[in-house]
């Protein structure tokens, strides 16, 4: 079975810079399986970055390689990362694009926390869980010379990531750190007055607003969702039972607000960070 | 030589719906190639999925299996269907995606039907040939647990069209069906003055407007051809032989109308739906 | 190890030629490991095209065969080319798109050329280096038939090279040619005031210009640079130095101008073909 390296970029689909990455790592190791997970991440856009791959990583095989080159702060001292999970290995920029990889093993313990207001991109030291492994990327026998000053995905990460497919061991690339940068990612929070205030993180190609309440977050009784001044009555389990704006459990397993063969974004005016709230009905 | 896995969606670039797919996909079969047919149909296109899927498929090696998700109706009573031909597999919603498919067969005694205005996403039950058989997926055991409300194709698509490259029998899948659903898709008419009637199927990249005249539909003689208010004087061909506005039999084997290193959609303003005339020039 | 086979085209991401081009190649040979370079060349931009081959084909493995599809003369006389060179194959119309590629031969004795103003798109014949041979496609033995007047890359590039990757050998598949068509690549020039005038040659999708200033070219004092109406204070070595509008070495060793975690395209309102100077500071 060849080894499978993904690639999630801000790199857009207008010039080659993939495909130099791709070369690389083929020149390197010629069985590798290379997918593309996502490139159209806005330009630096640690934070939506970090969510789409969240929502496909877990999806690939035992051991896959995934890269992530969103990297606003190449070329200065932001560390190269190399993280190791019981399932997977992630080679990315510690900036916190990794935040949904290591908030799995954190949210163990984690409810509703009380800061949802923490901007999105003020990133802080995570320590990781004992299951997983940091290695910062410091050994440049592994990177193709010369390194760039611009372009440390085909310089770096893709020759390490290669290397990685052929058997070296993480420790090879570089020295070990006991925790990485992570963002904040809001969960929703309990308000005084009983009801629940979330937020979207993310919308989609269909308009879809994905929300950061997951299933387990909801109440069992029947809710009222409202955003932007909208109310909707209660989840919906498939889209059979909806019409126009409804909400459902997506395949993220989040909660999503959308319009039934339209687009909940543009009928909302909605955008990424819009508050999200629930009221238990009496 | 390793299975071929195609995939037609109206997902974007801009998520990773396409990448949880083949991540499911290789979990599966290591072992399958994964070649990206067209990521970006209208959400909702059926009838855009329909024609793209059309110009392509032939063009595969006997046996690969075609996945199309544009699937408004998941999550409803629409049925998720596997389409045996003598020379692929094709598994989708059962919504008309598949037409140009079952299409080629029932035209086998098809000329000019009269029936150039119904709308295009009016899907009727079409019988299936012979040489063709469908199976209705209802075997929840070759399915990914548990199957979300919104994303059948991460969820039972994808993994049925792995488990099938393993060499699981179509019949495993589920029951037969004798009929699918089909889309209208409107032929060229002979009208009362003589000239025939037409429409654009498809506008491409380039502004080419791929009409449903096909090499057979058109008359051996000198013809003007309109749209628009605009005439064009008979086919080239060659793009040697033309110059601004032009017509063709494009690669598809229908009629295009182009516009010599320029857009005919923009020049024209044309729309997929728009009349296309034939006149015999006496 | 499989081939491997880069496709460089104009014809983005809505329709299915790139996959009945992959279908093609798998056809002939399954073992082809194909891999997209670029697909969002504006239609008909030869140039662009030449400049993204240009920045990756060298990051791929020795023997790796790139086709390019950028060609608006398809179906008049211009001639379709396979290029061997010391380290890869090029498939591709006559139409300059592989100037890159023999630039760096052409190059070698060629410093600061005084004709920055010859309109890109101006092809002229360039004979080949010793290391390089050119054969004119004429063999249609190795096509797929019929052959459409419209889309060679289907049919006439995508089985060559499919053949190419099962060992038929170059000369095989037609007649050698000692010239091919070369777009002018405008170098930087030394104006009478001993200032350097060069131009932006690509502008990437964040915003950087690419400029044809390579490291070479840049004298060895502290310079200012400008465009626009804008003046930059020398080269920054990382974009740790730097802050705003900056200029940097990138990653394809060209001198690039831009603004950090910005867009300088933006920024600037500048566009392919704009004057770059450089002035040696006193």
């Amino acid at each position: 079975m060849n080894p499978i390296i993904t690639l999630t970029t801000d790199f857009g689909a207008n010039d080659a810079y993939t495909a130099a990455m791709k070369g690389v790592i083929l020149s390197i190791n010629p069985r590798v399986s290379i997918v593309d997970l996502c490139h159209q991440i806005e330009p630096q856009g640690i934070f939506q970055a970090a969510f789409v791959l969240g929502t496909a990583y877990s999806y690939f095989p035992k051991g896959t390689i995934h890269i992530v080159v969103v990297d606003p702060g190449v070329g200065t001292t932001r560390r190269a990362l190399l993280l190791t999970t019981p399932s997977a290995f992630f080679l990315a920029p510690d900036n916190g694009v990794l935040s949904y990889i290591i908030e799995e093993a954190s949210e163990r313990e984690d409810s509703l926390p009380e800061d949802v207001k923490r901007p999105f991109l003020e990133a802080y030291d995570m320590p990781l869980g004992s299951d997983m492994e940091a290695t910062i990327l410091t050994n440049s026998r592994y990177w193709r010379q010369p390194v760039s000053a611009t372009f440390h995905g085909r310089d770096i990460f893709a020759p390490v990531a290669a290397f990685l497919s052929l058997g070296i061991s993480a420790r090879d690339f570089g020295e070990t750190a006991s925790s990485i940068k992570a963002l904040h990612i809001p969960r929703p929070k309990v308000r005084t007055d009983g009801t629940l205030a979330g937020c979207v993180l993310h919308i989609d190609r269909f308009g879809n607003l994905i929300t950061n309440f997951r299933r387990e977050d909801l109440p069992e009784v029947a809710t009222m969702i409202e955003i932007r001044e909208h109310s909707i009555q209660g989840l919906i389990s498939s889209y059979e039972e909806g019409d126009g704006l409804l909400a459902i459990i997506g395949s993220s397993g989040h909660m999503e607000i959308s319009v039934k063969n339209g687009s909940a974004a543009d009928v909302l005016g909605a955008k990424v960070g819009d508050e999200v709230r629930i009221r238990v009905a009496r």
